[in-house]
């Protein structure tokens, strides 16, 4: 896949794509942001959409350029196209560049009333190796209950993004991409309480977790007097694609 | 609201919305289509987003432009964005304007590649009255289950439109938006059905429906021998919101 870089002038004018690339790190649930260069500014991995390129395939490319991975979970949830997204856009270019040292020639540009359609991401943590955009000097995995003001609308894509994987978490089954290859059953309850936003009664989400059919678990090997050791489980993939397909 | 003609010059380039307007007439799920001008090709009712026109203004737009309705249930499902949507599209638009015996000159226009953000709308068909555009000389209200091949790629804008429709019945109440201010439990019941493409048992759905606490039942006037006449029920629109609220 071909790194390409914003600004050549081959993209479609006033279309964007914005992803949320979530993460589950520690029992919270984070979000990946990036830093403009020189500026205290938090924004969304996001870009531009190529003339000759599907819409799918530029969120695909903006999540490899900034996480290194491909075949991510990869879902739209939303476009947002308010007239009032862009206001104060031309301000806030003007003082990044301003900041980065650059000229604002690009400003014509990015001054343009911008309708982006987002996309949210599913990622093994572990397996993230940020590579900053030449905008950017800094990334992190922030809380999301903790996220500063973003660039523009950045903080209502976010939290519009959360009540459509609340919404998918079930039919989905979209939070085993969260998680490693092997997990603990309160590790899998940990994930699901953190995307719901509240706490589940542990007998009652054990039970219905076995009761999807779903779960391999893996033998414990004899450790000596490990026998409280929890249980490690595995998404049974093709198990739960039958359950996917039966659950339309 | 302004009826604002197309192909003004105060559109945006390459964005178009499209609607997926669903009635429910004689136990069947439909959808309003429009016939092209002197031409066998049915489309949904769709549109241009104006230069200073917030996406979500634009559909409903489009939705008052052709069924005179305001104040519709309208929901965003899905932005439809590859490349492959618009291959023949201008052979098509070509024909479409060979028919209609215009000349071709907005064809650098329609040319371009579109990316539409698609909506479902849920209406009560006996309110809607529809008005042609310049483009149509017929409208029709087509059974999900009987579309015939549609301009461009409708036919998997509206597949996709109903799996949305579908998966929000339960959690959005959605379903009471196509039923007149008054029903019948058997009229509710088969607009479920029709939804989901399934039969439900009676006495379960019955029960279901009566234990969201969402139902107003009306009593019935004393009418003669009519004692088996089945109850009428309401929406109660304070007890649906909350409901509404409480489903997430």
């Amino acid at each position: 896949m071909p790194n390409r870089d914003v600004l050549k002038g081959d993209w479609l004018p006033n279309i964007s794509v914005d992803c949320v690339i979530f993460g589950f790190q520690e029992n919270h649930l984070k979000v990946l942001l990036l830093k403009f260069r020189n500026n205290k500014v938090w924004s969304l991995a996001g870009g531009f959409i190529g003339k000759e390129e599907d819409v799918e395939d530029a969120a695909k490319r903006v999540l490899w350029q900034r996480t290194g991975l491909e075949n991510i979970y990869l879902q739209q949830f939303h476009t947002f196209g308010d007239l009032k997204r862009n206001i104060g856009a031309i301000e806030k270019h003007q003082e990044i560049n301003l900041a980065m040292g650059r000229s604002n020639d690009d400003l014509n540009w990015l001054s343009l009333r911008y309708i982006s359609i987002g996309y949210y991401a599913l990622v093994d943590y572990l397996k993230v190796k940020v590579t900053l955009n030449e905008l950017s000097d800094d990334s992190a995995w922030m809380d999301v209950d903790q996220i500063p003001a973003l660039f523009l609308d950045h903080n209502e894509i976010i939290k519009t993004g959360l009540v459509h994987l609340r919404s998918s978490i079930d039919t989905k089954l979209a939070a085993f991409n969260l998680l490693p290859e092997t997990f603990t059953m309160s590790e899998l309850q940990k994930v699901y309480e953190t995307i719901l936003g509240k706490v589940l009664v542990r007998t009652n989400f054990q039970r219905k977790m076995l009761s999807l059919d779903i779960l391999d678990r893996i033998e414990k090997k004899y450790s000596g007097g490990a026998h409280k050791a929890p249980y490690l489980y595995r998404l049974d993939r093709k198990k739960a694609e039958a359950f996917l397909s039966s659950a339309l």
